[in-house]
């Protein structure tokens, strides 16, 4: 472990350059394409053999709008206010929220999607309307989030902003990462594959000046005469940073990410005098939809009590099942609106029965606790009203068509999809502050080695983490580019 | 802000000593004490122009047991295995624990007792037995946690283990304080006051060496042959490290500290290489008892649901409370139990009648929720058993006697008293570890400034933190003592 490198110490430097990226997945390569078209020279370091990072295996949607809408929203007559979008944004995030940030991101995303397409990458003119994770359907644009569902329809218009590769379904991030990787060679950025970040160079005054990175098995210096931008991505692979961050889903998520998430960036941001924020926020991801008939079910905890509005996003349902008792829920359906989740096909029926009290008993319930909640619910649901959480009456129907099941969705059997959300703190414009929110001269970072516009799986929504590394990414790569050179 | 300063750049030495402390609250004093004991020449730097630090603030219950029990409990009777002690703790912190930490504390939990009546600290041989938070009867063992609260009770057998100062109530803190505090000159401690550390000195080999105070407006470079050790408490007094780590509880809780709480020695650890663990986890005190009959009274949330059995220690409440909907909780109350909480003198009654119905409209609870919660619970309340939560026996009543009165326990109102437990990862020996949990040569830590036993403020209880600073400090202070002299 290398860490930081006092400039006097680096014996020579194998490479002089502007810019220097670190990490070339939806942040890097962002990063390092912005870098250029601003003049800038770039070496991009990359850890494997190919680039891609975590936004190549996502779906790559870009949860984009404001500005009056997207190209897209608008040729689709939706319109999107910004300040409709900040509201929306600041009620996900909360105290968590960094509303400079949140500005930014809202300020630069329609212009964000006019570069995506200017990339090559194909968006369709069509909207999905139903509830899915990620639109299998072809359409590029859809509802993504908590937008629809209490208390977000309360304090933002529901507008779409999932913005979807054209027919690419879960393969959307190759679509993008190959478009916006294949542009690099072109773009004249001198990429080196199989580099692994080992350090930061600093000057005497506390600037960074270049890195330190492991090809062919031995230390390379490259000299950064204008910056350098971590873009290494998270730390869901890390175990030991897992177990002393997010040590009650350490044990039993499945991590979600690319191998390379170990946290690098961010450890060598802190080493830098970075301050490292958020890092016990993490996106937890139980899908009960697709199919989005699911959403008429009611989730009880080990109480047999309702906790949650059944239409929220999958990551939403993911951080309130954690906060049950020993993360157990279940969910409660009939059979008219009985399926298998799709993307939970390990869950378990627990018990099955002609009535409610049946499933209660089997299912070994406090007694009268299901068949409270169901009875209550469903005298309300006729009514078209949740008086408990405001479920929208879209998916307010009472459950009595027998028999019934009851579902286990417990986090430690559905072993659900966790990445993280804590990482770097940073101006808008990528550069790496310290504990006095100062920058540190010459040092950036995006993606998710940064903290982000995400910063709480309650209010995560599809498409944030990958249009806040790339719109971020590309913020970053200007910045650096436009520094004095040392 | 100095920060790390190298070895080669100390202008000069102002003193050279064995080992530094710095920060004479709990933990500091402890260090002081047995670097001493040890053989080792000691300088204590204390920012303030005296030392107590939040120890002093605090009650200063101990949270002692194990070994067959500490002598105090065996002169009353009552045993505590080691096993029982482990297990107990174990249940509390679940994924978060420490287990080395653990098992250490626990193995010298006794003995510190030990060493705690030989300084002079006065422990009368009687036991509270009731339900307080701190007993006011000068009696000097007390239940302080969760022992006999739902699930502890099924994973541990209940034992007290609150060790209270002589008939010192709320002032234990400033009978132990001056008393550790009046043996430092004694003991030949070099004590520095009005002395703020702004920096670490490091050779080049990474080992700690010195730091750098201010003192009289100007820096003093200290050495320290043997190490350094971080005593100066936890962060809740610093406005933007807790808007970074628990922003949720920053912007409504009562900041629960000395004025020095701001994170110093975690920052400093940090730029030395050091790793800052469970930085989100903070005790929040709802103390809802004294009177202990207010535990009769059911917890629920905006949905009229309960969510915690009320038996439960002030801080497992309060973590209850922070994740229901909009961190809002109310107690329902009858006219046999009603009572002021001691406590919460600012606590609302928003709604007062004849019947539970008229209650909860005026609450303006969702319909029948509240009627439903209570006929639940005082139906099995008459049998003894709770079947949602598990309440002990000892606290189920049916609520049956008008009038009724819901009480606002809503966090925003409350305020509650907050403050952190996250910090530096070290060994039981106190060693500060890096990235790879390696200890960094020459610098320790104790106190808040390391992320101690207590690792969230759902498993907290009344004197786990300063019975971990103040036995954590003698161990890091004896470790820091026995390291060969540079």
């Amino acid at each position: 472990m290398t860490e930081i490198v006092a400039l006097h110490d680096v014996p020579e430097f194998h490479e002089q350059t502007d810019v220097v990226v670190c990490g070339l997945g939806g942040a890097g390569v962002s990063v390092a394409l912005e870098a250029r078209a601003t003049g800038a020279e770039v070496v991009a370091l990359e850890r494997f053999s190919a680039g891609g990072g975590s936004t190549m295996l996502s779906a790559c949607e870009m949860y984009l709008g404001g500005s009056g809408g997207t190209r897209l929203q608008r040729d689709l007559g939706i319109e999107d206010s910004s300040e409709n979008m900040v509201n929306y944004l600041m009620t996900c995030f909360g105290e968590h929220a960094d509303r400079a940030r949140v500005e930014a991101f809202v300020d630069g995303a329609a212009e964000h999607f006019d570069w995506l397409e200017a990339q090559g990458i194909p968006y369709r003119r069509s909207l999905f309307e139903g509830r899915d994770v990620v639109a299998l359907t072809g359409d590029s644009l859809q509802f993504t989030g908590n937008e629809r569902a209490w208390p977000f329809d309360q304090r933002a218009t529901p507008v779409p902003r999932g913005h979807l590769p054209e027919d690419a379904g879960h393969e959307g991030g190759m679509v993008v990462m190959n478009t916006l990787l294949g542009k690099l060679e072109g773009a004249g950025v001198n990429c080196w594959y199989d580099s692994r970040l080992l350090g930061l160079i600093q000057e005497d005054n506390g600037r960074i000046c270049g890195v330190v990175a492991k090809v062919d098995n031995a230390p390379r210096y490259v000299l950064a005469r204008r910056g350098v931008v971590l873009t290494t991505g998270g730390f869901i692979m890390n175990e030991r940073m897992t177990q002393q961050n997010i040590p009650e889903l350490a044990s039993i998520c499945t991590r979600h990410g690319n191998p390379g998430d170990q946290g690098d960036g961010i450890r060598l941001g802190v080493a830098a005098g970075g301050v490292a924020i958020h890092m016990g926020q993490a996106f937890v991801g139980v899908a009960h939809y697709p199919p989005a008939q699911l959403t008429y079910g009611l989730f009880v905890n080990a109480q047999g009590q309702r906790f949650i509005n059944e239409d929220v996003y999958l990551s939403r349902l993911g951080a309130a099942v954690s906060q049950q008792t020993d993360m157990r829920a279940f969910m409660f359906i009939d059979n008219r609106y009985f399926a298998r989740p799709d993307y939970h096909q390990t869950t378990e029926i627990v018990a099955v029965g002609e009535t409610v009290a049946e499933v209660e008993e089997e299912a070994g319930l406090p007694p009268g606790s299901l068949q409270h909640t169901v009875e209550y619910y469903n005298r309300y649901a006729a009514e078209g009203v949740d008086p408990l959480f405001h479920k929208s009456p879209t998916w307010l129907a009472p459950l009595i068509e027998p028999p019934f099941a009851l579902v286990d969705y417990s986090l430690p059997l559905l072993q659900p999809a966790c990445f993280t959300l804590g990482g770097l703190d940073t101006l808008p414009t990528g550069e790496v502050l310290n504990a006095e929110r100062e920058p540190i001269p010459g040092l950036f970072a995006a993606g998710r080695t940064a903290c982000g516009i995400p910063r709480t799986g309650a209010g995560y929504a599809s498409g944030m983490s990958v249009a806040d590394a790339t719109l971020f990414g590309r913020k970053a790569g200007r910045q650096a580019a436009l520094q004095p050179q040392r």
